[in-house]
């Protein structure tokens, strides 16, 4: 069992108990442990700024914190259960390598503003990568709106046919809505982009800890001023990030279902590489779209983690254990949503239309509203337009062509009219982020 | 029952059914009618500019429009279940008045747009209101941690006694949650602020409809470009909102958490003005602060909503009538949500500490984190500090008092530096929106 | 503005406040009144039994209070914003009309026994209905599978054709998946087949109430026993049985996708009346399975509901005012989700199969798992057996027809031995409620 | 990277989307591995009884999966990545040590019916637990009310003083909660009792397989008949499971926030013992009840679990890969949940009341209602005499003790009239299920 940092001589442990406090917490810490070493070398700074350290005792720490760095991705130093969390493991590597400098090292802060910074640093940088897979996938779309804009495809509305659309609307459309998802997620990322590190236990200390110095040399845009607020952040800074993730996956579910009715036999519009596919273990003739389905059960997991966290949130101010429960959410979130993400671009550069597939779907009905529309461009009150073309619908399509429709379709937006550009201007206003 | 637009003759039409289709929709409606009015007007005037309007149509268009909205205004018309909706309503009402020009009105638009661009404007106002009353509630909080800084208050973790705190950091903590909360609201209201209109069912149209003019006339920041991605944004815009004023919300429900406690016997930190409390049937000794036990239940109708549009959008591209259920999501959520930020800037002037009692809830054990803390800054190893701390917490207020405790705590944000210019800044910075 | 029961002279009353406290909550005891009526006939035969009434204040009580529900009923007595809540218009009458007699009433009892038995009868009846609908629904399974079992229906597993199945299988699922949604329902309704009243608020009260005659009288099962749980199982049970609601309108959602893709033109198996479609304000071709997407969309509302009152449950034990907010959710819950499944028998029993749609669309490869376990029930390891029939699924089909597929489908359950006996059994022994 | 069971030569394989395919999965069957080695017991002895397997093939089968439970258990075998999953982990294990007969072993069956029937194997265990951890805290709950019934604590309304209540009426109410709890286990573990094992992929097989053996030898109540409702069940099980598990998480949450107060200094009303306690990192003061709060953290996990599969199953009928999602979350929900169910007993058991802070907390107005109906009982009308008392509540308590309340507290149910008989009779006739 863990050493306990704060055991207090003559009170018992309970085995039971302290595994269910314990729960997975310091494996789940792993994930936060280059980012709490990373906080832990500012935090140092900031001490010898004010005076805390010595110049040498700074130097120590500093090297034995990228030592341990080091260590912990090449294996050598494994967070296992024999610690009792990943602040703890760093406070007695620190302390078993250099003694009294070690233990100095948690002077003004608490293990609450300690897990608050490394859990922001992490949330950044899942947030950057759903920006820049939202900024990737709306490349994709496009560049294949351009690519192949007259393509007919049909266009439904209740699953049912509806009129004619093409491969740059259906694009377009995705373009348009991934390039939202990253502006969100760049958003988000601003106003998570405050650095709570030297609030300690939520209402500050009696040391003029340098908190501008930490600000700067963790890359934080601002300091999170308020100890209190900071404390009052844990939770809700993550369900803001799991919602702008969400807000992808959800595109996500939907691109999905179009895919996988695009990939029934029935529909049978797109045909996706073997890869994306498996098999049966009874049904010797089955190529399923496996990868589809998962990417459409992935919003699941996004909504489940952040669930989690807003159940938590019915608390007053100041830190509570509950909070805990938190850090598993948002890895659960982002670890499914980040997965299922990252496969989209290629499997949307690499599906392939079925065009006759495509145009066998388009029938005589879907011509209906253009002849309506274009009775009432000649002056026929649309209303009455839409009752004649009803009435005329069977024949709606004769010598009417799917290139016809579209060549039409001119209101701003539509497959005559895409504004390509003006998509683009914006996809280019985003933000770029480092890999 | 109401005439149905789109009815094809000879179908019979079953009441049961007719009215599960209707639902509340129509009711609901009204909350959206002048939105739809307005929209209608931009419309109108779209169409003249492409011909489809003669200049002496329109000006009866906008004249009824006007008049109509009027009409709505004063009771003298109303929207009720003898329209099948809103948008019927209009068309209903124009045909009637101006004949064919009323006839005219639909060419162009669906009501697939059409309740896409009410909504829209809508939620541009409801988000608007949302960033205001945030800004408001972080005035109140700002001033007071101005007026009442060093007022002592006990810090709480886990809802036990922890540390000595101030007035001054609590009214700050909750001054810079409102200031992001706002910041929040005027993100997502940027993110929604594109105009359908003129995207028709999804697909476009035929017809050069002049977008410009209506995103324009209708003070939209862009036009939505994609008719597919306008669909995909049906429920997709309205979780966001939901989402911003939930982050709203749940700082709500917290500082109500708060106050719910600061206002038990036991606590008995705040006294509220008697208009917040209630009494009860049977006993008649009670004053229950029914108010702040309203304002922490309101979260709960806002994750009501978020979810209920969430469950609606696993669906393929394209509009399905499922949406439809989006509607009265987003009133109950807004709603409720609106109705309990409206309250909270006068609550919270309003409150009154009792010195008193928060002095005397103040133990000599809250000072053991200063005495480690000084002896760390003096040399000792804080953990060291920390063990002769813990080991000597009983005696360590001995010569303490609040006002010692609190002028000590330097760290940036913390009592005796709380940076209230910094948060003033931010809070200056904010979007200003017309009442 | 309402009187309020429990004002207290020289408490300055803020209209805005009180709306809040208000909310629609008085319009919502409409859906509550006539049980409170009823509840209160019990209660004030449990107060003359114990001698608080005297025979003649009871027998002006009883005609009295059946007088309000009669003019409830026909509308001469409307339940409006001019009374605080039900429960104190209830009193009011009664105190007008008996004058002493109706200031009794509300002795031994408070408002939160008073809505909490209002609410348990109203759950009640709801949940007969969902237990009965349910059956109902099966019962149409049922018959159908007898009717049609042979007929053959491509069997799906990813949206992708995988073995010939049959409309008996069809029908048989949902008939056993809504034999369970009945039993459920009847379990639910079992656990909350408590008595509430005679708990007051949460303390019970020093007075020998009668709890054993209102406990007969409103027709429940047993007492709630304890007042402390009483005050617990507020939301609790509304949960409970929003939850049994909600596994029937899972299964609803399930099978109006099943519909919504069997109704696309690309399926096509499945016609429906044309009462169940309708059409587009634009499209003149379109008839649009608006019914069926209500339906997939009704789950979402219960969903919502049974969120909203979990969110609020994170409280200490005694009765807090959050909970008013329950009582809209399950109104909403409930509302939606019985009107839907009340339509589903009609639906279910007027759908039509498209036969020749059907039979197009099983493939040869449909019959390759038939080929592999006949090669295994020869002697042939499965897994070579498998081997063997995926490198021939294209040719799997020689010979074979959907009718021979079926036939030789005798697993239990399967299309060759369907049990609907077993099934038929299970569906005898569910509990009959009136309607 | 794993063999896979269904890989068809000529296909390449992606490494990246092999791994989003697998993502935890063959971690997680570890969960359901010995279900799973006792289903193919069962499946291999039906397989056998119809011809399939010879005596001897079935003899080798059944030693050989009794081996591999062994060696399972004792870490021998590891389930890792380089398994597809469980159930191709088992049928290759079978054919490397069996050769033919392990090819054998999937005659008649689909991994989709094989992970239903390990899946519902795993939910009877859990719901047991549940049903017999919710028995043993009602145990302790009706033993504390037999002994220290009479003790008076301060009851609640609003988190404000009501009336005097006693330790019997907090411990009898949580007895019939948790009596509740234990009662909606076992009719859930009686709603999912049905074996699926032989529906094979959801449309049966064409071989007479023996399932009324399986479902006998696997201890199943009855046959899930409906192979469609088979696969329709996947997820709906696994929610009625999670809801029955979070109606006693939600008492668990509710129970936790009684003592989160009453364990804080200003309530003060319970002690817990040291071992449910912590110290904090910065605060040499502090013993933080944690586990209290992961208690109430609890319910989050589960709301999450049920939410992730909420979220999946809107699709058709038959099986999509979107399930699999499903397997996760019933592991977090039920090891939450089930771990913080465990200590219940134990905590309620050790914690002690504080006799002196439960009296100093009755206050002269707790008495107000026993004076009011005292006077109704007296023939005052009620409401008069609740006026009365609202104007004398300073004064109600002179004279007066909270044992003479609580003796006059003879409502059924009530401090005086526990009737602890009744609850023990209902904890009597609770299923008790073997640990």
């Amino acid at each position: 069992m863990a050493d306990l940092l704060w055991q207090k001589p003559g009170v018992a442990v309970d085995a039971q108990i302290q595994r269910f406090l314990a729960g997975d917490d310091v494996l789940l810490d792993r994930e936060f442990f280059l980012y709490d070493i990373a906080a832990s070398k500012a935090h140092a700074e900031g001490l010898q700024r004010i005076g805390i350290l010595s110049e040498g005792e700074l130097a120590g720490l500093l090297r034995e914190l990228d030592l341990l760095a080091d260590d912990f991705r090449s294996g050598a130093f494994v967070l296992d259960e024999s610690y009792e969390d990943g602040h703890s493991a760093i406070e007695a590597r620190l302390t078993q390598r250099l003694g009294d400098a070690g233990r100095k090292i948690h002077t003004g802060r608490s293990r609450n503003d300690q897990i608050l910074v490394a859990t922001r640093l992490w949330l950044k940088q899942k947030l950057a990568r759903v920006a820049q897979l939202s900024r990737e996938i709306a490349k994709v779309a496009l560049d294949r709106a351009q690519a192949e804009g007259p393509l007919p495809v049909p266009g439904y509305t209740h699953i049912q046919r509806a009129v004619v659309s093409s491969a740059g609307m259906w694009w377009a459309g995705w373009a348009e809505a991934f390039i939202d998802d990253a502006v969100r997620a760049a958003d988000t990322l601003k106003l998570v982009d405050a650095n709570p590190l030297g609030t300690a236990a939520g209402y500050g200390v009696n040391l003029k800890l340098d908190r501008g110095h930490t600000t700067a040399a963790l890359d934080f845009a601002r300091m999170q001023v308020s100890p209190v607020y900071a404390q009052l952040s844990r939770g809700k800074f993550e369900m803001a990030a799991l919602e702008a993730l969400g807000s992808a996956t959800l595109d996500l579910r939907r691109i999905a279902w179009d895919l996988s009715l695009f990939t029934s036999a029935e529909f049978g519009f797109v045909a996706l590489p073997a890869q994306y596919t498996t098999g049966s273990s009874i049904m010797p003739n089955k190529r399923n779209p496996d990868v589809i389905e998962l990417m459409r059960a992935t919003h699941a997991s996004v909504a489940a983690a952040r669930t989690e966290i807003e159940q938590l949130l019915s608390l007053p101010s100041g830190y509570h254990r509950d909070l805990q429960a938190s850090k598993g959410a948002i890895f659960h979130g982002f670890g499914r949503g980040l997965a299922a993400l990252e496969l989209l671009p290629a499997l949307l550069a690499n599906l392939e239309w079925r065009e006759d597939r495509l145009r066998a779907a388009i029938d005589s009905g879907m011509y209906a509203t253009d002849v309506a529309v274009e009775a009432a461009a000649a002056g026929v009150p649309f209303r009455e337009a839409y009752q004649a073309a009803a009435a005329g619908a069977d024949t709606a399509g004769q010598g009417r062509t799917p290139e016809g429709s579209l060549e039409a379709r001119v209101s701003p937006g539509a497959a005559a009219d895409l504004r390509l550009d003006e998509l683009r201007a914006r996809w280019e206003a985003l933000a770029e982020y480092p890999q």
